[in-house]
């Protein structure tokens, strides 16, 4: 038996998200297919982390057991012929037995994208989150610091997220401005249900003079989710990296 | 009569290029519905020139004539509250009455862009020409010199092309790498149809060792549209700007 770590790129915009799921289109859903034609046989594909509906990936990570000893480029070359122009397969590699997608990550990278521009943009349609309104990127900046580091995050956090520990680390959090693109940068040892859309939602009150810079601090001791931003779109989220070490 | 002039962005994916035809979806006339819904009354479009099925535009410039004194933003928000997602009005003003968006106009800057990996980016889907095998950027450089200057482009238009001379200017031709994209910006003072898809087809051939960068001048000194390189996919052509003295 072989296990086969993939790296894989999708447009989130005409998926459901990852996980499948009945009577929608998932991203999981169609490499299972794919996997299945190739081998002949199912095959349960287990990924880094779930993604929600429009969200992107740059570098998602998933691992399978192939019963069939075929050369990797079977899972890079053959199924990207397979596979839709929406998904692919960057990179196949056999990992040891105790390689799991998501128990071994040790971190993860997300980028989120801002259009911030009076006008839409219909090349950035579907990656980006479109706000008008000017943005104040020096206080985004000085708020981003209070999120860096050991902390409950349970303020930032969907309604229905079932994470047992609420506690995660941010190593970096950067935001930056390539001429209209806003980018929130954050890399952590893991992320709660929508942390990355709540901190960008919550980064852009603060550019947008809403709330203060200094309130990050409070809402982390609050916990409150209410109290936090808006969750930002997913077109605008983007799964960079999954890291192992 | 106000004369306005329109700079418009579009993602080209879903347009049989911008020319108004019966029977398929084009950018000219999902700008032309709007406008008759914004004016009460037919608009004719002009613009600085058609483009291709698939090709995009950043910087696409057009006018008309309106019959209503509105306040320019009617032509900017209004506009873009009516046009679907892919297209978008970035800038408007209003211009002399001489002007012309195509026969005012001394240049324009073209983009095309390659994706050159052993697998293809679904990120970048429609928005490139994808290459699997190594291209030599020096080559490719060395060989778009020979076209920079005032030349007769026969050999570089399309076998349909009408246009009554083949003399055109390039001011600027840069070929560049940023990692897997291969980048080549063309600045002229006007292009034949798929002059710049048959530049970025030959230039391929260069890179791909398929020809040497001397042989250039011979193709332009035969003015033989079948000695040239392939027509480069739509999908990878973007126009950037066009430009007015």
């Amino acid at each position: 038996m072989d296990r086969i770590k993939l790296i894989i790129e999708f447009d989130g915009a005409a998926f459901c998200g990852w996980q499948v799921q009945d009577g929608v289109r998932t991203v999981q859903q169609e490499i299972e297919l794919a996997l299945a034609r190739q081998l002949g046989s199912p095959v349960r594909l287990h990924s880094s982390g779930r993604t929600d509906s429009g969200v992107h990936a740059r570098g998602m990570v998933a691992h399978f057991d192939s019963c069939r000893n075929l050369p990797l480029k079977a899972y890079r070359e053959g199924l990207n012929r397979l596979l839709p122009p929406d998904v692919a397969i960057l990179f196949a590699e056999r990992v040891s037995d105790d390689f799991h997608a998501r128990y071994s990550a040790t971190g993860k990278w997300y980028r989120y994208l801002i259009w911030n521009s009076p006008v839409r943009s219909p090349l950035q349609d579907q990656r980006v989150w479109h706000l008008k309104g000017p943005l104040n990127l020096e206080l985004m900046q000085q708020a981003s610091k209070s999120l860096v580091g050991r902390h409950d995050f349970a303020a930032f956090r969907a309604a229905g997220c079932e994470a047992k520990t609420t506690v995660r680390e941010i190593y970096r959090l950067e935001v930056t401005r390539e001429q209209q693109l806003l980018l929130i940068d954050v890399y952590g040892s893991g992320f709660l249900q929508n942390m990355v859309r709540i901190i960008a939602g919550t980064l852009v009150e603060v550019g947008q003079g809403k709330r203060s810079p200094d309130s990050l601090a409070d809402l982390l001791a609050g916990g409150d989710r209410d109290a936090a931003g808006v969750t930002a779109p997913g077109a605008g989220l983007c799964l960079m990296e999954v890291f192992y070490s």
